[in-house]
């Protein structure tokens, strides 16, 4: 059997932002054997890891100045910003992985940023909750130069779980990340949504959440086909098409009403469906919806 | 072994309604060794369940004629109401199993209804698609009087799946139906959402449905928490709270705007995040939500 790599377990790594997502990826460094700086705006986050092995940087630039391989993560690009500038002197010939949550376009510029100050750059998005960090479950996009990405990919493989690399455009990764998002914060609405209407009929949220996940599990199988279909610019209404959708979004609207709840998202929802029908595609299937989004309301 | 209770196998069935749910509803009876006796409004929908050996009524009021268990399944209860009075001679002594979805209200009405008929009611919600009739894969909800039910289970059972008794209240499994929409849609509108904004970065619906299966996967481990929490009135936000829900709504509204997309939905989520924070409650938990969604917005 082959040796473990001594040259990927002994990577010295630097954390900046040790908030709960931070110390998740410090935590598993330390974990896979890596020597792991860590450092944090706020002082005292830093003790249990340091408890675990993990060494407290005075500052950003000396944590940056202490590993080739950094890891940013912290509340927003503003942040991501303001840290980097003051440690902008220990920059130069370090690969920067920032995992901080934004948008494509600000990707771009901290990538930009980053190349001026003659560093390399890669931006991630981590796609689950900081109790996957360092298990199967944990999953990550990352975007940028390809060869930096297969340089650095055994030690972000410390991280465990499941990591994708989507391309050279350093924004790549947080357009997955806003278009995920999108879904999943637009579900959870509908989610409350749903349980807040089943209590008015006075059934318990912990009753109607065994059946949510079965009405979810109605996604999967047919989610390849609404997205090729997506893709093709296709709208077969065979099955269940945008106008029957908006007459079931009617009774919903109807029932929230009459329990005098809170309906906007609906109402927007059937907007939307409103927009299809009034384009003369109400027949059309529900990858109709898609195409009007991608389109401003009047 | 037991030998099979005739009994069973040879109960009558009539099935009114033969949209795709109908007939699949009619089929599974076939299959199931039922004599089934079918109608629908117009014609032509009965004749390959004919060839399998259904029976085909002249009349709502023929078909309802034909067996004691009558299964309908049309567009409304507009559609219901209609049929069930064209054939009101024929029902007294029936009991009536409606998986029309309508209102929990609806339902109630019509139960009253079938009362002053003296039919027996029981009603019914399908809550996966046509195709899962007849397969493990069905869900079922039922409710009304508790022994009408158990009298007629074995017979229901021909259509596979799952079936759940919800109890003797006539609109709750309706309550749960347009719940269990109300999230469905708005996930769906969410994930249309989702696909449009991923192709204005030129991410295909295709490369991003797999990750968005997996964020989809966040849910159902946390789902009996958030629901749990919703029925205690308990709002904990150490992991996610309202307002940084509200941040990153904000980034996905803003990537949205930039791209000229339609941003309604998101907005409407947008909202309510902040009429939770407007009544000083932002640093709770996402199932705040649900609360602030049962009470309408000024």
């Amino acid at each position: 059997m082959p040796s473990t790599t001594p040259s990927n377990t002994a990577v010295p790594v630097t954390v900046l932002g040790l908030g709960p997502m931070g110390r998740a990826l410090a935590a598993a460094f330390v974990q896979g054997g890596h020597p792991t700086t860590v450092w944090n705006r706020t002082a005292g986050k830093a003790d249990e890891l340091v408890a675990q092995g993990a060494t407290a940087a005075a500052s950003a630039a000396e944590a940056v100045a202490a590993s080739e391989l950094v890891i940013i993560c912290v509340i927003d690009y503003d942040a991501v910003d303001s840290i980097l500038e003051s440690a902008s002197a220990a920059i130069k010939g370090r690969t920067l992985v920032n995992v901080t949550a934004d948008s494509p376009e600000r990707a771009r510029t901290t990538a930009a940023w980053a190349a001026e100050q003659g560093a390399d750059y890669l931006d991630g998005t981590i796609l689950t909750p900081t109790v996957t960090i360092g298990t199967p479950n944990a999953v990550f996009l990352f975007s940028g130069p390809e060869a930096l990405y297969e340089r650095h990919r055994d030690v972000l493989a410390s991280l465990r779980g499941t990591a994708t690399y989507l391309g050279t455009d350093f924004g790549r990764s947080a357009a997955y990340d806003v278009a995920l998002l999108d879904f999943f914060w637009t579900s959870v609405s509908g989610l409350m949504h749903a349980f807040a209407l089943a209590k008015k009929e006075n059934i318990a949220a912990r009753e109607l959440a065994p059946f949510a996940l079965g009405i979810f599990n109605i996604l999967p199988p047919i989610m390849e086909l609404l997205a090729g279909n997506v893709d093709d610019g296709i709208y077969p209404g065979e099955d269940s098409n945008v106008a029957s959708v908006a007459a079931g979004i009617d009774h919903i609207i109807h029932a929230a009403e009459e329990r005098n709840m809170d309906t906007g998202v609906l109402r927007a929802a059937r907007a939307v469906a409103q927009r299809v029908i009034d384009e003369g595609n109400g027949t059309d299937g529900i990858e109709r919806l898609a195409e009007v989004l991608s389109r401003p309301a009047k």
